[in-house]
């Protein structure tokens, strides 16, 4: 059984500056809260979405028993995010597509719809409008920041951007920034999104037309690098689809692992925003904090006084367990407060949001330890 | 300083029965040699190609100094495959782009360019190909037969396809099969292609058209499989292109590593065939001698009689060293000749096709070895 969420909606009509120089005004951020906030406020915890996700993070809606939050598993009365101890927050982050002001809202000065022309945002300008966002809800402290892959960078982002309103950060299956070969991944997706006769330069709403075939793609290589060699080995490994003769065709479905990859890029197609996509990736490789301390991460995290909790899964090659390490390293060089959890688990970078014994079992235990504060 | 190679044209008019149950007739075979056949005819080398590569493996073509073959380092005189002792031969297969029959030439039933009609092909078929070339210069017995990637598939297919004909095979950068994994990728790049709008079914020549959209997107996704994450870190980083200021745009260039891929993307878009892309990736996937055997590979290389070196690269994570060591364990299980080097090189699935001393020695000691046999 899942408890009912509301989504909810503030409306900020005061710029926020971006990283970039640009600015946006007049924008909405939808967010979602779970539990109570206590008597001195000091029981908030803000969870962060990575990609293909929102501020929809646990519960269901109202009458759709199937709508459960993106990590429903982790959230909720009872669970490791306890929502009778913790007031939790969800909240979309701008230039999505679920809810907050995005490409396809409109430009406040143009009356038209954003598309491309949508400014691009940061890691670091997410966490400033979500910080705006808490300053709405009277919450001047979090007791934890919580996130996986993009969302524990934006984890990590809050406690150099406000290191005061934050006491503990977890950072699961993330990195200080993406490496050369995830960047790759991320360039191939966009051009296949931008090269689509569809995309009209990104105002392809005007036109009537998605560019699906783009969408599509970028979802299957992202599935793919989601998964673990091992895992995709495991789950299709050689299998046919039909029977037990090969077709002998090029464009047909031949092996499972082909059925999947084209029903998650079909899926994802129908529902995802092209805008979107480019502009979340391109947050993701433009994210580095060691950026502006000549690539010095220990020098970069020097910022940070909230205590760590960091997680990471043996075979996530996305964001492998060196990737958080480096993470551990820095903090450990700043004598920061750091707990490290290396998971053996089989999914790959998927891992962070699925059901583990051990892992569950780490983050509850944080959280645990986290509400004997506040008693 | 490379000799100057000639490529050579054979026509086939008889059927050649394929895999499929198809057949394909009237074709011709592309191919070059060097050195020269001795008088017992035992010391021929058959080289087999790999997907974007041909029957021009060594020298030069006359009056162009930079047309290299793309083995010039493995294969000449006085290199580790060395032509003053050895009649090498490399052949172009059929359904490839780079002269002997493939989807751009006419099929001699319809008198219509074959394009998506050109039939399916397999490695095995392509062997059957190579074996009837052979029988046409004479050839009854190779002393060796050597690939990298899918031309090691080709190498051990011979093994089992024609025993008596091989008395060595070398197998580099191979696998006995595609794991899930590289299926996967293999789809992604084959939906690019397909989705291309000016694909057209396949029949893109007879509109004037190539779908280079596809094109590209495949072999961007083929280039970061190519590559080691280290070596990519090593050579691109999370470098800018241009300057020290990021420019804030989702479609611009900004990382060195968007900028080779998205050249190396639209130099093969100039070139490379659709049809040929779907044909050879298709028959990578198929590859599976186990298959018949119920999936027992030491039962499928009980048949091969050859003695053995295989090759495999510590950073190839497309065909890792673990995949060369199940066809090791095999052929040990059959109690054959085998001699298996892992070489720590950083290039990942590449370092095939380069310069590494160690790589390079093992061939050269292993071809040494044989010539000593011929003498």
């Amino acid at each position: 059984m899942s408890f009912i969420a509301t989504p909810q909606f503030l409306h900020f009509p005061q710029a926020l500056p971006l990283q970039s120089g640009a600015s946006i005004r007049d924008y909405t951020l939808a967010f979602e809260t779970y539990g109570t906030l206590n008597a001195d406020r000091s029981n908030a915890v803000l969870v962060c979405h990575a990609l293909n996700a929102s501020h929809h993070v646990a519960g269901v809606y109202e009458g759709q028993d199937k709508s459960e939050g993106w990590w429903n598993n982790m959230i909720g009365p009872g669970k490791p995010l306890d929502t009778r101890r913790f007031f939790v927050i969800g909240v979309n982050n701008l230039g999505s597509c679920f809810g907050s002001t995005g490409p396809m809202h409109t430009h406040p000065d143009t009356g038209q719809v954003y598309g491309a022309d949508f400014p691009v945002v940061t890691v670091e300008d997410w966490v400033h409008a979500q910080a705006r966002l808490l300053d709405q809800l009277g919450i001047e402290q979090l007791a934890a920041v919580l996130g996986g892959s993009l969302g524990g960078m934006q984890a990590l982002s809050w406690t150099l951007q406000y290191p005061e309103r934050v006491r503990h950060a977890v950072v699961v299956a993330s990195a200080p920034n993406l490496t050369a070969e995830n960047i790759a991944f991320n360039e191939v997706a966009r051009r296949a999104i931008v090269t689509d006769p569809d995309f009209h330069g990104g105002h392809f709403y005007r036109h009537g037309v998605v560019p699906k075939r783009g969408l599509r793609i970028a979802r299957m290589i992202g599935h793919i690098t989601y998964l673990s060699d091992d895992v995709m080995n495991e789950k299709f490994g050689r299998q046919l689809r039909e029977g037990l003769d090969l077709k002998y065709s090029t464009q047909d479905i031949e092996f499972q692992i082909e059925s999947y990859l084209r029903y998650q890029g079909d899926k994802f197609s129908e529902y995802f925003d092209a805008n979107t996509y480019l502009l979340i990736t391109r947050a993701l490789d433009y994210f580095d904090p060691a950026r502006a301390h000549g690539g010095d991460l220990t020098q970069a995290l020097a910022r940070a006084t909230a205590r760590f909790l960091l997680v990471s899964f043996t075979t996530d090659w996305r964001f492998s367990p060196k990737r958080s390490r480096e993470i551990v390293k820095a903090l450990l060089d700043n004598r920061r407060d750091v707990s490290y959890a290396e998971i053996d688990a089989p999914h790959g970078h998927d891992a962070f949001l699925l059901d583990d014994a051990r892992y569950m079992g780490v983050i509850g235990s944080y959280f645990d330890s986290i509400a004997k504060e506040l008693a």
